[in-house]
């Protein structure tokens, strides 16, 4: 048993103006991670055995974000509010199944 | 098969000046880091089906740090120094042997 029970990373990289490639930072990322994070908290879900919302750096898969990995499933998803990640916290994070609809490969 | 084969996340978080706690981030762990992923590019190991080596924010284990876990195995680690750092590089991440004198439970 890791020392998390599940563990998401946001990415919340923010590629400097000019530069040709999207960046998961500037879709709402780190908003929308702190949303999880709170509600995570506020379900009593957080701490050692629990669930912990990180933010990272780039997960260089910028075309497809912005995009958020659980661990130690390692199941990759994108996502574009709220109401989404409502769901990956109800079905995954919470109840252990996998968002389907929101996964990316 | 996950996305990145092995996706190693160093804590870089620096707390304010005051707060009585520990930051990964004041232990040259941004810097370390670096070095884990340019050894890693450099090997020829970066990219899908690879390894991953990503920066995240606070992992709260900071009275144990500087910290590191690996995924989808969910080992943790500190480490001090290069050396360390080369340790898990070649055992953990390339040979898939986790480093125990380095391992945090």
């Amino acid at each position: 048993m890791s020392y998390y029970q599940r563990h998401i990373f946001f990415c919340t990289n923010v590629r400097p103006e000019g530069v040709d490639r999207p960046s998961c930072g500037r879709c709402g990322s780190q908003a929308l991670r702190d949303y999880v994070k709170a509600r995570i908290a506020e379900a009593g879900l957080a701490g050692k055995g629990g669930v912990r919302v990180n933010t990272s750096g780039c997960l260089d898969r910028c075309e497809e974000g912005p995009v958020a990995v659980v661990y130690p499933e390692g199941v990759w998803y994108t996502y574009v509010d709220e109401e989404d990640l409502d769901e990956i916290i109800e079905e995954h994070l919470v109840a252990g199944r996998p968002v389907t609809r929101l996964m990316i490969p």
